[in-house]
């Protein structure tokens, strides 16, 4: 087995660091390879934001909920679609930006998060460990104000960084035939989904997980308590909000 | 250097292959290893379309304006933001499931391209090649109707897979101080933008490529040519119709 496999089989997120430096040199050398990655007419739509002062982590960690390991983690990297610097580019050479507006988001969000992945890939097989924040996108005005991100610019995910303290056991995953589909789709019955989710509902940690939230099942823990309806449409009205503030909806009325 | 730093630094975007199935069995390998990346709950928010038919093969390359990669080569992967399969799974488990809006939307697609990335990292360092068509997200609905994409089931990536023929040259970088901001984000000066966009203006293709398309600068071949305001504008309003119509956007008005 090759060894990007063999770390990436045995990865789990880390959400305890040691007390130990992530040198910039080797921050470098990731973020160097990671650009590797394809992105949309090699326009690299993306920006890191680096945070390893302790006041700043501070002032972000309430946008992440207080989840601890954004102030304990040497390193917070917040990864930006971000269509400001082209534009920048355009307009400095008499070429007319069209980029305020939705798709280019879309856009500009998928080359960021595919630059994401290949860092989160390149740390863990560096031995780092890395926890994914997706709470970036539930309250990124928030992020934007203590970054500063200008108009076209917009937080899409959050990496805290750092040599691992702990080591997590591996989550469970789905069965490949819960996801991969053979030429069309193939829609869930009830019995396929009794097929694909079984294992996962029968393992001991969702059980207690179940118990300990006085849920009928694991699905509740997720609509009732984890992913509300409530807090989703709520976000979704406060993205919405935020994209619009960045410029990122010029042209939706 | 690691193994995958390794592969990574000589990566180039594959578009000729040579004529040898990719075998089912390294296929899966490849999909299960993708599936250890981290994804929203652990829900791997998700679903892979598997092209192998020279039919439908011949059925989608109209969705990707006719780009060869997609009837040439061996394998087509359509990686979908997926909300479907887990509201299926609350339905079936008396859980009430709230994912038909814009952030689930946003949730699932992260899923989605983050999956997708690890995918192209593990088939790259295995020696195949792909191609990341952008395209996915401009004419969605033609994929939709093709794939029998149900509702809560976006596409957002396609990859062309294949064993390489051709050995393309690797493409250039913009400097790692161009996208990395330090704290707080540096906004581009006209001096800047001369720094760090100066060696990509200065290429040999790229000042081919301004003079073959009669334009003044580079920037102008990506704003009249191949992304213009005109057409951004046309697919957003595309992709909030195809978003809608496929129950997204719920909650919106």
């Amino acid at each position: 087995m090759d060894m990007m496999l063999n770390s990436l089989m045995k990865r789990a997120t880390v959400r305890k660091y040691a007390n130990k430096e992530v040198p910039q040199e080797l921050l470098d050398e990731m973020l160097t390879a990671a650009a590797r990655t394809q992105t949309m007419g090699n326009l690299q739509l993306y920006s890191v934001v680096v945070t390893r002062d302790s006041e700043m982590k501070q002032r972000l960690a309430p946008a992440h909920f207080g989840q601890p390991m954004v102030t304990q983690a040497p390193v917070v990297l917040t990864i930006c679609a971000d269509f400001n610097r082209t534009t920048c580019w355009c307009r400095s050479r008499k070429a007319d930006p069209g980029y305020d507006n939705l798709l280019s988001f879309l856009n500009a969000a998928s080359d960021a998060l595919l630059f994401t992945q290949t860092f989160c890939n390149i740390a863990e097989e560096r031995g780092l460990g890395i926890c994914y924040l997706g709470t970036t996108v539930y309250q990124p005005q928030e992020i934007i104000d203590i970054l500063q991100l200008p108009q076209l610019v917009m937080p899409v995910a959050t990496l805290t960084l750092g040599w691992p303290d702990e080591e997590p056991q591996l989550s469970d995953r789905l069965p490949l035939a819960s996801f991969v589909h053979h030429e069309t789709y193939r829609d869930y019955t009830p019995e396929l989904i009794d097929e694909f989710y079984g294992y996962k509902e029968s393992l001991p940690e969702n059980k207690h997980f179940v118990e300990i939230n006085h849920k009928e099942t694991l699905a509740q823990v997720f609509t009732d308590l984890r992913y509300t309806r409530r807090d989703n449409e709520a976000l979704s009205q406060n993205l919405l909000a935020t994209l619009r503030r960045q410029g990122f909806l010029q042209n939706e009325g």
